[in-house]
């Protein structure tokens, strides 16, 4: 047993990411479902800054903040085991650590406004935004497999799980297709779903869907 | 010579982070001032994504964003002759990475309010939430000698350049005193100002003031 406790909650793109990372490691831990509408006193003292998930708790300290979670569990659980989630490579990490902060800077922004916009236009106005960030996504990506050098890591982990989200953007009859605007980026989620350490991790599109649903009904 | 460049704006407090480290390292470059107002096309090329400096250049290469540029700094010069600037303890790496977010988070966006504001009863609010952000760094201080760990690093680049903010804001008839508010921090400052890296890589905080207001007239 490796003494990990994981809080979070699973719609939450930020869980994901340090799902797929302790997955693709094989670390064994427990994962501990938080309601964000009544948080538990252990996730306050854990993350008393900022209170919220995802916080990894190791051997009873807190780490927190998804891409730096990430970064932590490549650094602890180093062996020839398991992939490294970082390239060895300088330059090489600079740009994974510069591709995963554009993610939560802008496709998370960007995703955001969709599910927070109710009317209509404005919510062509957002999803036109996406598209925009995503083509800069797509053009980074190129020719190659994954977004940073050769190996799947940080900037992928941060970046997958929104994937869910395009699938559940496409049926809010908002004609978003992934595979017509981005084909190379619509290749690289097929790739990503691959390894079980991400499709393991990720809920289906469908229950996403449903949650924004259910939840939009909850507010009305 | 490192074949190093740093596009750079001697206001920025991002851009003061990458001098400050560049100096620990004791890393000769070529310090290349950018007008925000009129971008250079090396500015545009080098950083297409955001168009903003700081960025480093280092063998023709680009790395972007001040926080990653530090750490960037930190893995290619790494050596018993400088110092380092993340702990070698995953968990202290960690640390170092999220206080030096917190500083972006928070830090940067109440001191921006500030700097933004205009009427005096808005001024206030901003100040008081300042002054909330700062005590969160005060309490993570404690009676260490730097933010995390036993040394000097990361989170100390990030939050130093913003000590030349405190002092103008002071100036800005705000009766914003730090030195009464968070004395572990205020002594922490002067601590930091010691180091010759960080002392000669600030502008003079009267420099700052006088910046602010020449701005603030030509938009009258």
């Amino acid at each position: 047993m490796d003494d990990v406790i994981l809080l979070d909650f699973w719609v939450s793109v930020f869980g994901q990411r340090v799902r797929i990372a302790l997955a693709e490691k094989g670390v064994h831990y427990e994962n501990r479902e938080e309601n964000p509408q009544n948080k538990t006193p252990l996730l306050l003292e854990m993350n008393p800054v900022h209170k919220k998930i995802p916080v990894l708790i190791h051997q009873g300290k807190p780490v927190c903040e998804s891409n730096i979670i990430v970064q932590y569990i490549d650094e602890v659980w180093h062996d020839d085991k398991s992939p490294s989630l970082l390239p060895s490579d300088p330059y090489l990490r600079a740009q994974a650590r510069f591709w995963a902060d554009f993610v939560d800077k802008k496709v998370y922004e960007a995703g955001k406004k969709i599910w927070m916009t109710e009317g209509e236009e404005d919510r062509q106005v957002a999803k036109k935004e996406l598209i925009e960030v995503l083509k800069v996504l797509e053009g980074q990506l190129g020719e190659k497999p994954y977004l940073v050098g050769e190996s799947f890591g940080l900037a992928d982990i941060a970046l997958i799980p929104f994937s869910v989200w395009f699938h559940a953007f496409g049926k809010m009859t908002m004609n978003m297709n992934i595979e017509r605007e981005c084909p190379k980026l619509a290749a690289w989620v097929n790739r990503c779903m691959e390894r079980e350490a991400v499709s393991k991790s990720l809920p289906h599109p469908h229950k996403i869907y449903e949650f924004d649903q259910k939840k939009k009904k909850g507010h009305e």
